[in-house]
């Protein structure tokens, strides 16, 4: 068997949006309030380093970035380090790597950290670096960007399952509406179902407000082997399970049911058979809500709706507060922003927090179980199942 | 204990150099060759790819690219799939994450593959795109490129142990003449020690055949646990140990000892140590010869010649055939050229063709045990050790 893995510490940057600073900055900042989160660990504690970071070398014209983050923040990694990219999902994937790496026995504690400087002095970088998200010689360039592809995925769900607008609207007003108690978030502000219909269009069926923003943000984690933990925290949280599954890169690769995300039921599937735990354990879940759609077909995949039905899953408050699981908590994709690399990461923080019940204003009640949830589109999956330790 | 992980099909893409195709195109050669290495494994039999590149978002203007290059091979990667950044050591990096994958548990089936397009329609694209190999903010935009570093490293050297502009120029002439063995090198022809210090200068004290040139290539392996692997193959190459450390990024953070690479001595002996076996034990060794100096310092810090003793170690024929350990079999980054991403993975092709006998004209004699190198920087060191099954 291997080895049992915890996260000991967890931070993120401070208000996420327009950041300021450098990217060196934005690491900076994730890194501190990482270590802040627990004072016994030191920066000479940390063996491994993984960053999460996805275009870099166009935003802010720089490879080999994982060295860099680490020497920011302090950290002479002796055993390991690299970055890692799989698009939006890259945050997910540094803390799986952490935590294989730890599984492994190659190293016994490893920092993650997510950063992905968006905002540069040319916006049209940014535009340009989000095509080469997507197929961009196939895709891209033809404009087949993001909010095509799931506004396609919205059409299919809406056609055979009779999703409605008003429904993924419901996803958006949630989410802003917990954003409002996370004074880190993007945009911290509530906002009505009216506001969401009402919004310019982006793309049939989606608002502005079914999309989320182009935001800067980082986000860090220590995870340690079971044995350090207990040396540095009295409640440290344990990684149960893990699953992650693609099937494809083109969007024409996809099957044709685009509303049906088989590679997360996949990833679901794994990640809870790992932990052995299903759907009706999970307290509290960080999904990818980048889409107001996406958390809808989200909620059915992993099972805590019945195939179809997410959509009178959110109008019937099943995952808000006093619902079946409250899904994100801190706002989402949608209220937080969408720091690529660091979303994953930030979606692991506030899962930490809230299963050590020290989520404040956000907290979920004797929250005892969470799952975070990462995309690359809608054919790329990855899921995590923390657990208290106390379990 | 960790499972054992063991190599069983690896392959490159053909002639290194400047590549006609595209990035794609490249990635479909290193994988076409290393299914084409063990008929046994379809595409159907991978769980987890894990793709090594460093700058796609500025050479070929796309991000994301894993899925691409697992999609580009015909696999679908059901369990686990990233891409791994970390410059000049990529490759390495990502077989060790394809070990830890394995070794963890996560997955029993991992393909790894290395591909860099470095040539653009655009020369200065390829060079912006070196910048940010280095701390582009303090060190690219001032010059302080690889090429300097390097020479700052010789010259440090040459200062402190008396190595001289001979010795440097005969690792070229050994691994030139190599490559005169290896028909995909980018220079499959051997020179002269006249030739290398008659060359065009670069930077105080390398010509241009002191430095390893700008190269696109790729290549491609497949690891299993040790179960599946004996199903696969009647001579799997096992990963016996492995190490990895950093001391910082910027060059103004590495100790002022040039060059002496206490990160390499360390990672080394990490990797020793997991193995059981010392430097006496390795018959061939892949190592990352980017400029000359490079492999002077490595022969001493990996243990094969006496500290500041590496220059009389390649002067009297002790890295070559019949010496104590052959260096660089298939021409190293001098010879091969140094595709980023492909590197680490194509020494790993050559260490698995050597260790099981199939390395043709250039088969070190009773090879039994092997061990890779690449390096990010002076200070950034990644070292593997490979071993054949029947040990």
């Amino acid at each position: 068997m291997p080895r049992r893995v915890a996260v000991v510490a967890a931070g993120t940057s401070r208000k996420w949006g327009i950041f300021p600073g450098t990217y060196r900055d934005l690491i900076s900042e994730a890194g501190k309030a990482t270590f802040d989160s627990n004072p016994r660990i030191k920066p000479a504690d940390i063996e491994g380093f993984i960053l999460a970071s996805v275009f870099p070398e166009r935003s802010v014209f720089q490879s080999h970035v994982a060295t860099l983050a680490a020497e920011t923040v302090g950290v002479k990694p002796l055993k390991l380090f690299q970055r890692v990219e799989n698009m939006c999902g890259s945050g997910t994937i540094a803390i799986r790597t952490a935590y294989m790496a730890i599984a492994s026995g190659l190293a016994d504690v490893v920092m993650v950290i997510g950063a992905e400087k968006m905002h540069t002095p040319q916006p049209v970088e940014t535009y340009l670096s989000m095509l080469g998200g997507v197929d961009r010689e196939y895709e891209g360039s033809l404009g087949v960007t993001a909010p095509a592809q799931f506004a396609l995925a919205a059409q299919s769900h809406m056609q055979k399952y009779g999703t409605t607008q008003e429904q993924m609207s419901l996803v958006s007003v949630k989410n802003h509406t917990h954003a409002a108690n996370n004074p880190y978030a993007h945009f911290p502000k509530a906002c009505t179902l009216e506001e969401v219909l009402n919004a310019r269009p982006v793309t049939t069926p989606f608002t502005i407000l079914d999309c989320s923003p182009i935001t800067d943000g980082a986000a860090g984690m220590i995870l340690m082997s079971e044995d350090k933990a207990w040396e540095y925290t009295d409640k440290p949280v344990f990684i149960l399970g893990t699953g992650q599954a693609a099937s494809g890169f083109n969007y024409a690769n996809v099957p044709s049911d685009l509303g049906d995300w088989t590679m997360l039921q996949k990833a679901a599937q794994d990640a809870y058979r790992m932990a052995g735990v299903t759907a009706e354990d999970i307290d509290v879940a960080e999904v990818h809500d980048c889409f107001s759609i996406s958390e809808i077909i989200i909620t059915e995949e992993l099972g805590f709706a019945a195939k179809g039905e997410g959509g009178s899953f959110i109008a019937d408050g099943r995952s808000d507060y006093g619902g079946d699981v409250v899904i994100n908590p801190r706002g989402g994709l949608l209220g937080c922003g969408h720091p690529l690399g660091a979303t994953g990461v930030a979606q692991g923080v506030e899962l930490f927090r809230q299963l050590r019940g020290e989520a404040g204003v956000r907290q979920v009640e004797d929250a005892r179980m969470g799952l975070g949830h990462n995309l690359s589109g809608v054919s790329e999956h990855h899921v995590l199942i923390y657990g208290r330790g106390d379990l």
